[in-house]
Parts: structure tokens; sequence; C-alpha cells
């Protein structure tokens, strides 16, 4: 087994391709890809791989991609043990299900699984995973569901980013794959009432669905008219598009906070002043703790964290490009996930 | 005593002029001006007054300044009631020497003193001020430090918006006012070591002088060399020109928190990537607290933040085009005052 099927970004396209199969290093295990997530950093790092690139340079990634080269993205997977590489305990027996963050910890230092030429992620049939990160996979939860721990782990993370207090109204701003899970987080925190505002009709109903208690078309309705007065807005920023934070910053009332959870490619201006004058707090979140990954696959196999309701579709390799397509509109999809050895 | 002398914004430049006396109001007092100080936000309100106008609406302010008429501005004052307003309790008698905030408490909402066409500000010789907000300056202060009360609280209120954990390294970016403003603020609550930058040697001088333990020219150091290992930066931008903020966030290192108290009036742009890779947090502040603000005085006249420093000129109204002038090169000047009844 020297070559396996995967989707590649090759001259800023998706192609199918064969690549070599990862060998696992020392404390690595190869892994079979069994699922993985469509993430919209993907769609992103396709779009704007240049930017991606440079960002990672000047915040001091010493293993930032090579676009010259192949890379298999995917970093929302679960995985089935094949074999163990030199070195390892193999505490987690050839067969088991797991997931794990999509990281190898190196000696060397860690290095990314998914943005990587060197390391595939999940849009490929193989992966090499660190022993030490693997997470075996609760009995009885699909192989989906346990796939859509890291997604759901950013929204664990953003929320205690937060620091909430008892006085905090939490108005979610794009009810995407990030918002989606946001809402998760906050329904699990037991926070009340949970706003949540989108254009589009369907991903207001999955807001819903995660548990938003009031949801808000932008497009009719102010989305700082139904917070509880007397309470100060925590606004989680959930679109990532130049010029969201600063009509965020602009709507926002006095004091509030912004956590910034979407993810923006591009240079965006804000006014300062604005800021200034309301004494706004903005707090950019990234990830996840390990502890807190360990915790949102746990949440979603005791069902405390829905995950069946975001899963709106699925393909093979073959679809992955055209599912990429889809995934530029809003309104039929939230997350599409790739089973990399079917059809 | 219907006409003062004045120094006013027309026509985008400043003017010596004669304007009315201000009349006091309800609750209001007419107060002699003795000092006041020239304030960077009136540099950058004469340079960008549009932009300033702007903001103010955006930001919600119903009582922005109409720049086809007269503006007198100066906001940090020492001024002597001369006579009471109808409605007033006269606690403070006439002759008592005060400072106030730059603010009208009136009953149809707050006006500003200073940014307004109708509440002249510091660079008049009569100002009205709310009888509620008058704080009598200790015996014996010097009239120019207690000038000084409004631009150190706004140092003061920053280093308490800060939340200063014991682990926290505070680094100061820019040593004018407002940076040595911030360098008091962080001795008074005895936080060490305070790192602070500027390019200026003058400015450098002061800001040891005012408390920093560290001063490091940006030009031959890096200001980040100088944390101790292990200590979280936070950082008061305190230059307020566009580009800094960028310029920070590129530099800071991961977790950093950055409170913004330089006052940028322009657009500028940042890069979120670079925010969220790092996770920082970004707060903007502005002003003081009523209590913050009582507090300032007292400090400076108990000599616990040192106000004589920063004066590094006077002048009588004449002079005040030429400071606006002279204080755009940081190398000669701190804080010049004006005493509009010199001369």
């Amino acid at each position: 087994m020297d070559v396996m099927r995967a989707v590649v970004m090759r001259d800023r396209k998706l192609m199918v391709a064969d690549v070599p199969v990862p060998q696992p290093g020392r404390g690595e295990v190869l892994a079979r890809t069994l699922a993985c997530g469509i993430c919209g950093s993907d769609l992103h790092a396709l779009k704007h791989a240049e930017r991606m690139v440079e960002a990672g340079r000047r915040a001091g990634n010493p293993r930032v991609m090579d676009l010259g080269r192949d890379v298999v993205m995917g970093h929302e997977f679960c995985a089935e043990i094949v074999e163990h590489g030199p070195g390892t305990t193999r505490a987690v027996p050839a067969g088991t299900r797991v997931c794990s963050r999509p990281t190898l910890a190196r000696e060397s230092g860690p290095e990314s699984i998914g943005y990587s030429n060197d390391n595939p992620g999940g849009y490929g049939q193989y992966m090499r995973l660190s022993e030490a990160l693997l997470l075996p996979v609760p009995n009885g939860l699909p192989i989906d569901h346990a796939a859509l721990t890291e997604p759901m782990a950013v929204g664990v993370h953003a929320v205690a980013k937060a620091r909430l207090a008892p006085d905090d109204a939490p108005l979610v701003i794009g009810c995407g794959p990030v918002g989606l899970a946001v809402i998760a987080a906050l329904r699990l925190a037991k926070v009340e009432p949970i706003v949540a505002a989108d254009f589009s009709p369907r991903r207001r109903e999955l807001a819903t669905t995660l548990g938003a208690h009031v949801v808000v078309d932008p497009a009719t309705s102010s989305v700082w008219a139904h917070r509880p007065a007397e309470r100060t807005p925590i606004v989680f920023e959930c679109v990532g598009v130049p010029g969201v934070l600063d009509q965020v910053m602009a709507a926002a009332p006095r004091g509030a906070r912004i956590v910034v959870v979407g993810v923006c490619m591009e240079p965006d201006t804000i006014h300062p002043l604005i800021g200034i004058v309301k004494e706004l707090n903005l707090q950019f979140v990234l990830g996840y703790t390990p502890d807190e990954f360990a915790a949102t696959l746990r949440h979603i196999a005791e069902g405390e964290i829905p995950a069946a309701p975001l899963i709106t579709g699925h393909v093979g390799l073959d679809g992955v490009p055209g599912a990429f397509e889809e995934l530029g509109s809003p309104e039929r999809h939230a997350k599409i996930l790739v089973h990399p050895h079917a059809g």
C-alpha cells in the first residue's frame, strides 16, 4: 500500500489524485480516514492561499505551506487505526476509531495536519496521527458525529474565552458552522437567551435546532433590539468577511464585548474612534485547548452537543470539488462530510 | 462683561477673537479660566474636524459640533468661580479654584465643554460649569498642576480598564502626554517593571521621570525584548496614528492584551487573521469615571502623580495657534498650558 487517493490542492485548484500513503514516524500511527468535514477555512485557504501563507509567516509559523507543492487538506476527521509506527505504546489497538486534534506532536515541534505539504489531512484515504493525541471514539457514536468534534470544539473554546458573566447577553452574528458551534456551546453553558442572526432562513432554522432562543433576520429587524434591557451584549462575530467587524463595532452599544470567531483572511478596515468612544473590547479567538477538544467529543457522545442537525450532505472524494462550490451558497448546507473510501 | 477673548476654531483655523461670555444656566456657575492644557485631541480635531464629527454621529452623539460655527476648544482646565447661576446651592463659594470634567450635566442630557458650539472650553477667558461637577482644588496646589487632572485621569482610567494581573508585563508604546499619563498611573498602581518606548530621546527622559523602569528606542532595539520572561505583555497603545495598531498586533506575542488609549481619528487597517492566530485582546478605552477624575486630582495634590515634569511651556491666547504648530514635533514639548488672561 504505497499510494492512496486524495483530494489535493494543486495550482490553486482541487483535484483527485494518487499520492503517497504517509508513513508513521516515531510515536505515530497510520490511520484510515473514515469521515472528514469540509471547513470554511478550507474554502478560504483555496481562495486566499497566498494570504493564509503570508499571515502564517507574519505570525511566526516556521512551517507554512509551499503552494508550489500538493496539499491534502481536511482537519475535522474521524479515523481508524491501521498500524503503529516505531516508538508507540500501542495503548490504543489497531481497529480503534479515533479522533485527534489536527496536529502532530513531534520532537522538533508541532506540525499541522491538513495545512501542510507533508502531513495529509482527511481529504486523503490515510493519515498519520500522533499516538499521544488519540482519543478513542465512544462506543456507538457514528463516525460522522465524531468528525464534528473539531468544529464544535471551536464553539466551546470561543465561549470559554468569552468568560461570560451572569449579566452578559450573547448575540451570535452569522449561523454558519462556526456560529452554530457557538450556539451549541452557549446552550451547553446554560446561557439564556441566546440571540442569533443570519440572512438565511435555513441557517436560522438550524440555529433554533442547535439551541438559539431568538433568531433574527438582519434584513428585516435589528439584531440589537432583542437583548434583555440592562444586559451587556457579548457579540460572537462568526462571519469572517471584511467589513463585518466594522459594522458590528458601529452598531454595538457602549461597553459591548466582541468575540471574533469568524476567520477573516483579508486585511480589514475598522474605525478605532468608534471602538474608543464606546470602549469596546475585541477578543480574537482560535482553536481550542486539548481539554476542550476531548470534552467536546464526550459532549457529542452524550448528546449534550447535537451533531446530527449540522450534517447536510455526504460526498466521496470525487464530490469534494463540487461540495466546495456548493458550500459557497449558505442556503443549502451547513456541514458536508467526506467519506474518502466511498464511491 | 458681555464679551471675552478666546481662541476659536473658525473655517478649520485657529484665531483669537471676541466671543460672548457664556451665561450660566440652571445649576451652573460662571468661572474664570486660569489654566488650560493643549491636548493632542484638539490638534486632531483641528486637522480632522469632519472625521471627528462623523465619528461622533456614527457613535450616536446627538450633539455633534457644527463646523460652520465657532468652537472654543480646551477641556483640561482649572478655573475660579465668579458667580452662581439660578438653582445653585452655592456650596462652593465664589473665588474658589475648581476643576471639573469637561461636561455639563443638564436635564436634557450631558453636553460637552470644549467640543461644542455653545459651551466654550478653556481656550476662552470664561466658561460655564455644572455646580454638581465642581471639585475644589486643594490648598496650595498650583493651577497648572490642577489643570493636568483631566489628562492624567485618562491614564488612571486606562490602567483600571486593563485589570492588571500580577503576571502582566506592561509595555507603553508612545510617550506623549497620553503615554506619560499611563506610566504615572502604572507607577501609582505599583506595577513593575514598566517598559516604555518612544523614538524621541526627550520623551524617553520624561518617561523615566514619570516612573518608567526601562525605556526603549524602537529604532535601535526591540520593545518586546525587555519584558520579563514568562510574563504576558499588556500593551498600552498611546500613539493613535493609522498603522500602529496593526504593527503592534503583528509584533505582539500570543495571548497579548492591547489597551488602545491613543485616539486614531482615521479609518485604520488591521489583519484580523494575525489577531486570531495569536488570540489577541483589544480593549479600547476613553475618558474616566467621575471617581477616577476626583481621585486623580487628589493624587496630583498629594504628589503621587507627578505633574510638574509634564509642563514644558506656557502661552497666552495669542500663543495658542503657534503652540499647536510646535506640538506637532515631539522633541520639544509634552504639555503646553494656556493662561487665557496672561499677556
